[in-house]
């Protein structure tokens, strides 16, 4: 079933998010650790929707805060973060992302983003005094989770002339700055170009069996592929005001391309191109 | 308290997303409340957290989805609203959407983007037949939820510089794409330039009745003020394959920006600037 090329081996946290288990993304999910381990690697598997995830930041996260007191998010899980009473739930995600020398982010692509149940992953592990705050090094940078490569995997239910560059739902690595930029970089792991599959809600088999051939070579390249080259905090290029520095990009350049290192070459091809109705969900 | 201008009353439903009953973000929507009323208008609030919002999709939204049947979700949700037979907390949910002449999101801005108690209310609330899918018009143009308002109020903790044209986290029109375009402008609303609170974590008092007063001014231009200039997918814009066709664009407009007409003035200004450390939370 894998090809995969001698690594050195590694240890993988994969996080998937579909209701079904029989969907493409528990397919995938399968594959990616199957493949993984076939080449050695250890892998733990966060499925968010077998786990039952709360999805919502409340109080019952940080177990210390009084329920007469005012709730200020970012304090209250700095405080429980710091002290390590967290919820027990949290404690235990945040121990596998900081086991992990590798996060793969399995999910389909709704409302342009990730669904709700991996988004509040995103909101209680990442806390402050884990993932940014003043506890930490600073973002873009070394960064709190440095040294860690980060893939999305995406399923997407439109075709992807609609997620090109002049496509009208924006370019897919536009579309998920705020996961790729805005979490991954920030926190300072270091993010692949997306392997996305469109097409997904109708794939037809022999498409299913190039997406994964696809897949397998990505994450053969999960820690030696060319990562995207955002620019760091502290490299020179922004001002103490945290805006890019006049004249530091490459004439013509604007909007997210803004952040990209000129210097580097783009990253691997970032997945299958079938061509299907356009719709929003994956 | 309230210095609107006479308007023609609107239905407008307000969508408000923090776990802490005295957040800013509970201040901001507790003044918008009270300022549209005062206004003349009918207004409606879906306060999530209140309501104790369930955010992931799963079965359970779909009564008549049998249990041992693989659930896809798009189809699923499809057959559902079309018969009528979506979990009621989600018809009463589209029923204020209808009702509403203008839809206003309240939150803070989470890792680059809603809270997941948010995004659970879009991924639910906006099924195949109600926001988009082959049962109702086309996206990005009349589209299905055509002739109503959309109005992102968002607290930042980062300072405005950050979020600026040149600021490392990007654009903040940028990181609401999915929102702005992937959200409203796609299922047919019409989005208005996002109003911010930045340095939310701290704010102090009279930047707090500062950014009331500009929140005042905002929603007594709701339904009067520019709108984004996003292009509609059959202005003669796009081709089939739903890319940006050659040339449409004025010279040196890449990313994100290819999708705003160009014949059109730029929105009102966005908020206040406060100057305060960056933070990923508001």
């Amino acid at each position: 079933m894998t090809e995969a090329t001698p690594q050195q081996p590694q240890k993988i946290l994969v996080v998937s998010a579909h209701p079904e288990p029989r969907s493409l993304n528990a397919v995938l999910t399968a594959f990616a650790v199957e493949h993984l381990r076939a080449a050695g690697h250890e892998v733990q598997v966060s499925d968010l929707y077998a786990m039952k995830w709360k999805a919502t930041v409340d109080a019952d996260d940080f177990p210390d805060h009084a329920a007469d007191r005012r709730l200020q998010v970012m304090a209250a899980s700095e405080r429980a973060t710091l002290a390590g009473r967290l919820a027990p739930e949290i404690a235990a995600e945040q121990e596998k992302v900081r086991w992990a020398d590798a996060v793969i982010l399995q999910f389909p692509l709704w409302w342009f983003s990730v669904p709700a149940i991996l988004k509040g992953w995103m909101d209680r592990v990442f806390t402050s005094g884990f993932g940014y705050g003043p506890a930490v090094p600073p973002p873009y940078s070394e960064g709190a989770l440095a040294g860690r490569r980060a893939l999305v995997s995406v399923t997407v239910g439109a075709r992807e002339s609609a997620f090109s560059d002049r496509g009208i739902h924006g370019r897919l690595t536009d579309v998920l700055h705020p996961v790729q930029h805005g979490l991954f970089w920030f926190t300072g792991m270091t993010p692949l170009e997306p392997f996305a599959v469109y097409g997904a809600n109708d794939l037809p088999e022999e498409q299913l069996a190039a997406a994964k051939r696809e897949f397998g070579r990505r994450l053969d390249g999960l820690f030696t592929d060319a990562s995207v080259p955002f620019r760091a905090l502290d490299g020179g290029d922004y001002g103490r005001d945290m805006r890019l520095l006049p004249g530091v990009e490459a004439p013509g350049t604007s909007g997210l391309d803004l952040h990209l290192r000129t210097d580097a070459d783009a990253g691997p091809d970032t997945g299958i191109r079938p061509d299907a109705p356009a719709r929003p969900r994956g």
